[in-house]
């Protein structure tokens, strides 16, 4: 599904910027004369404290938990060192993470996604933030480095996405593994480079994979997805769902969205998947189950969902009517094999921002959105409450981790404690005005339950 | 949810027998001149075989199963005693272990589900079978015991539904678990009690939880009760669904199947959730989370989906309005207090099979179905082929047990492993006509999968 | 769609009497002394007056309608002729009508469905009803001829549904028309031979077209059937909808109904159409058009809603799959070409009340429900709040053609006013505690309304 | 709904000119010589060409009729006089009249919404446009007039788009009406003023009212709001629409397409209405139906749809929560009274294109989109196929009108007959490969209709 990475096109109104130099190569200090951060523009900074501000409204789980930390500094004495994307919402983060105790550093895990307003107001504010919109390689991982070689200062925490962070720690600084509690993984990538190094015996901290939290999956996936899908679609193409047949390949949680929402708004939608469990839900849920072959002559999109490789083959795309839009929601990138269809016999005409025609000799064109990449990130936007689930899930991860009794957590990958994970969502019923009913004494025994949670026990897998 | 007891009408036909003599003091022969059975009437068999032949043509799963067994056996030798509703369903389950290569002995799990006719065709196919509907219970125990207490027949595998069968064992013949290699338990009580012996260090033999397999899981709550709620609603009170106000106590799978089916009819649906993570689906899937109180006053129909005891307490039916609804979908009789109702200023009105009006001194009338026992068992009926994904997990449970190499099964109780629960998927899927996508050799090896499954990781929850 | 005719099993229960004796041959008197009607047993008059409490429970539009005839009496002289259906709803109409002021003398349209108790307690009451479930073809003219046939009574108003009282009235006393002041018609057949009249030019009074107000229409064919289509399914069959294949002839309100159920409980729906508009429609609400050929052999369930004939021909049969189910809801029995089945080689098995199996040579069957007459009348129940519509409308008609002003109606055909269908909607929104928004005086200027409606233009036609 | 105004943003990447020039002080000649027109820039049209290209794949209907009239030209003769939108897909529908007979001259109904490469490409092809972006009002009428007064031609057919036009004939040239056939008013405006000239005895010529056709009505309205509301939410605010509280006001056919969708999206929906009939099919559709001030201080998002007039006031707005989000998605821009707004105590802060935010003084803020002109027309863009279903309505209108026999139409305004309705909606079902049933000879007999339509009865109203 999603990476926290906001495209608010409200926040870019002051990149448009002429100035040319590095980053690396200017003397900047915030108002208070510290220098220690490096970001594009320090003087932005006003322009992401509003950002940061109209993120904060939205984030009202995070808030609360600054409120609840007036008292008890959960992360006090905490040192973490972060690498996300950085965006208004992850301001909110740190800033909480701060207002719990942690002393914060901070550098980004894409070299596009930061928004370099968010980052000055931040440094302002007194984060060492390194990073900026736009970095090479080599400052990448000279911003990783000077979050974490510091004179002074060691992490004891890492909370990290992607991977590259705790790689480089690994490589460059194994020794600082003695004094880290635990590392927080948020993607799908940084999971499995985790699960492989538990494998290898080679993990030497526990790891919190927030990845697979319940919580978030659900909202990164279904129901993110059953809003971006149609989101996406509409902003690349203006097209019309009504009547439209459609094939999604995947019908896990992504799929299973992209399936609920086109239907709701009139389209004919196969599936095609390889689970025979995925698959008997999707007849149940009323989607014919196919291979991508028996209808791709005559579908007017296909969606990938499946976090697989080459699910639509250049024989596929030869196959295709005229006018069929393809697009990928899936993990990677590599689920339409996009580069088949760099062969001199095709003409490409770029006819929008993230929109290809690819047009073959007879004059058949195929609609490509977003070169094969992800729809969601590249042509929708995340909603804020998404990235809260996002954030919160991160911040009580930490906490978790550097307050464990010893012993608690070895050298493995964990996923977040169900009681975590159900804190994380009740932190967000507020929004919705919702309200939860509580358990009675007598029904709490009755169900052997603690009356505060949590309220599944541990052999209970996919049922809610 | 449910549990396999088919009400069809067209299966009593024959049973209105003044025939008043117990089964246990008749002497009858099938006709090959057995009399290892007990049954009502052994003269019933051809009316029992019509309806088993029936069942068959919508078990297409097991038949598959036995269409293989052609060549090998993989229950050759086994021993199997059960005890479980016997209907046409189980008659078709237990015909094709016959086929697999066992031998069985069978016992009813409820004193009055027994179809007299299937039965009697069982006995005249050479099963020993002691069952028959209207049991007392000291019939019920004598029955069980029975299929255990043979000369020159010890059983190797228990299929049980509900534990009494293992209970019994374990209180009189202890001994016969040396030679039993496991147990397979369907129900939520039966899997609640072997819980609590492996938790104590009494579980002596490999038990088999197949209530909690994913694809009998969902079948049985999810899709079984989106259709159950609306036929149990309309064959007892022949109301509109459009327009009407109805609360939804719970939303695990049983309360979203319940949901689901009553906003699409036009319903407005309230939910209650004790949950944080459920509550928050609730809210996404478009239902205002509520405490019971908040809509009691309003609402025209009340539905339990909990597992809980006392959701609907005495206070809440005195609030409720005129004509207000009442009724069970979750898993106990517990859930609606209606033992509060059994006062001398209510009185109770039988309106039809299955409805009472309690009526209170103002006039005030309550509509309480089934007594507030199972809707969906009481006033509704399970599909056949939600009883054929259960009988199929069973059977396959069966072989995974009784074929294990030495020491994959501890004395523990275990999931049924994902590749036997995908597996009883895929042989469901001909009914829908569903075509499942193969992995390419390559795809395997990208996502790092045998082609034919388990096609979830370990760590893989609850995303399908 | 639907006519008024309950088949609640609960009002059938003194009806198993051995006495043979027809009513006709019968001495009765009520308590009053009265023997001015002829019921099967006017001792069953308590029975049925239960019946008619309930249902007045449930129709607080009549209720209501009674509650503002305290003062006026807008039926003050009214002598009202009628033939309907006579049941619990139909008694609630017309003691409804007696309140407002009318005489009534009332007979059955149809020979079946008289509910005997219900007949009894309005001869008990005083209504002059001459009907009985079961009459003979002689019968049924010869209790039509004592409504009207009355020594010192002439009927000023008539109350049809299916035109047989107009037919017998034209025929036998055509100058009782120079008294009456209008014909309420309910039933398509009905109304069809009143427009036939009118073409002819033969209609010698206004008739009211009830059958097409809007309010009806919706009721009848879109939301009732929305429901009954599965519950008619379900208890015929005990199917599971997940997952089945269905095609729908038809995409009218009654096809549009079945087509959303379906959808919504999982079903892959394929539609038929003639009229390009309906068509249209089907495909943006996400139904695939097809011809009947290209689906016949693969779809499980097969359901008319056209109102045509021999939409379901025998060589569609012949093509059908095992086990395939052939369903009509549509306006007649002609939609499925029953009668082709009726040939040698083809062997019919009753297999439940309503359900036929119909076995080809080689094995397949073919599950035909009701015979090919209408699902939702003889499988399922209409709801009383149906049966409230339709009763509020026809009070309504009446009221308007007995109290119009000269003139305002000719010897025509007309549909009920907008603002009396307004009225009958209106009457039935506290059922859902609706609180409708008033127009202020500012608004109602600036759209050109009155206040109070009607609410919609003359040339407006479809879009509600 | 909508009107034929598409904001393709693909359109306008030439339109950023810095040509200040008024384009009627310019000198301009098309490439055979002509300067009959006055077009911002006649080299801009090899842009407009290929929009008008990619428009004509997606109108396939319009295309039908071009290669229909290879034979006939229906329009031979006529002499038609435009004034509309001027877009790539008008520009198919002039191209298309020109192909079957007609000659055409064309002016703007909106001094904004030219897109002037269109208007460029159709003055190289030789049409006489007068139309820019960015009239001035003077600009507006002088362009009309250019179309009208014209030597030696003289138009005999009126193609109007919010009566501008109609006015100024009948105020300049009244003479003209003697060689005019017929007017097609496409919009609510232009046909208000037709039945208001028509009830004051003063239209000389016969009406066709295309907005209220049944085709074009479903999809202005419920399936082009189905899917823009979702549309122009998400690109005004970003929002997240699973578990948000709307309240729509109005449920005629554009409140239906909005509720659906937010329903489908996981919305709580609220209804709001003035009209019982459409307030009970809110109910039977499952929507609470309340009135504003009932849910006003819970809702996130206020969504208006009535065509009336101050539907939120200055005193809901007061009412509303922080963040509440307010749009129109009705006929006109009166619904919310946005002039209430404009009050000292108010701060009003632009965010972003077509977002408000309306501060109070304790910093409550709302969200108002588009100035509470419609969405979506402001946020939103209008589908390719919805236009094609308009612009093939109004060709076949012409046809109809100028074709007519004498007498057939008189002075007064005309509802497209319903057969040219079903050509309009047929031409379109290819576009979903959907196959249409033809009814055989007997069953056309049956029903009494002619093989090739019109499907419905005169008094046929609202059931499709």
């Amino acid at each position: 599904g999603v990476s926290p990475f906001s495209h608010s096109p409200a926040a870019s109104y002051t990149d448009s910027s002429d100035d040319e130099t590095s980053p690396r190569d200017k003397q900047q200090k915030n108002s208070k004369g510290s220098s220690d951060f490096c970001v594009k523009n320090i003087k932005q900074a006003e322009f992401g404290r509003r950002e940061i501000e109209i993120a904060e409204q939205e984030m009202p789980a995070l808030m609360a938990l600054r409120k609840r930390a007036q008292g008890e500094k959960p992360l006090a004495g905490a040192k973490i060192v972060g690498c996300t994307h950085i965006t208004a919402q992850t301001a909110v983060l740190m800033e909480t993470l701060g207002a719990l105790g942690a002393q914060c550093r901070w550098a980004a895990c894409n070299i596009y996604s930061t928004l370099n307003e968010v980052a000055a107001a931040l440094a302002e504010s007194g984060f060492p933030v390194f990073a900026w919109k736009g970095e090479s390689e080599d400052d990448f991982w000279w911003c990783i480095d000077r979050c974490v070689n510091v004179e002074g200062w060691q992490p004891n925490m890492i909370l990290d996405d992607g991977g590259d962070l705790t790689h480089w720690i690994y490589k460059k600084y194994p020794n600082m593994f003695k004094k880290i509690k635990g590392i927080v993984e948020e993607s799908v990538t940084g999971v499995h480079r985790l699960y492989q190094l538990s494998k290898a015996g080679k993990l030497c901290v526990p790891a919190m994979n927030v990845n697979d939290s319940v919580t978030k999956q659900k909202f990164d996936n279904l129901y993110c997805c059953r809003e971006s899908i149609l989101d996406g679609l509409k902003r690349t193409t203006d097209m019309m769902f009504g009547g439209k047949q459609v094939v999604v390949c995947g019908y896990g949680e992504v799929g299973k969205g992209c399936c609920a929402a086109l239907k709701a708004m009139g389209s004919i939608v196969y599936v095609t998947e390889i689970d025979p469990i995925c698959a008997l839900q999707a007849c149940m849920d009323g989607f014919r189950l196919v291979k991508l072959n028996e209808v791709i002559r005559q579908v007017d999109i296909v969606i990938t969902c499946t976090g697989n490789k080459n699910v639509v083959t250049r024989e596929h795309l030869d196959r295709m009517k005229n006018s069929c839009i393809v697009c990928n929601m899936g993990h990677s990138n590599t689920e339409i094999d996009v580069a088949s269809l760099r062969t001199p016999e095709l003409t490409w005409e770029r006819v929008r921002s993230q929109v290809d025609h690819v047009i073959w000799p007879d004059g058949k064109r195929i609609v490509l959105l977003a070169e094969g990449r992800l729809l969601n990130l590249s042509c929708s936007t995340v909603p804020t409450f998404v990235l809260s689930i996002t954030a919160t899930t991160q911040a009580l991860a930490l906490i978790e981790l550097y307050n464990a009794p010893e012993g608690r957590y070895k050298q493995d990958v964990y996923l977040l404690p169900k009681k975590m994970d159900e804190y994380v969502a009740s932190l967000h019923l507020p929004t919705f005005d919702a309200h939860l009913t509580e358990l009675t004494d007598e029904q709490a025994k009755y169900l052997g339950l603690n009356k505060n949670g949590p309220f599944k026990p541990n052999y209970y897998r996919c049922w809610f």
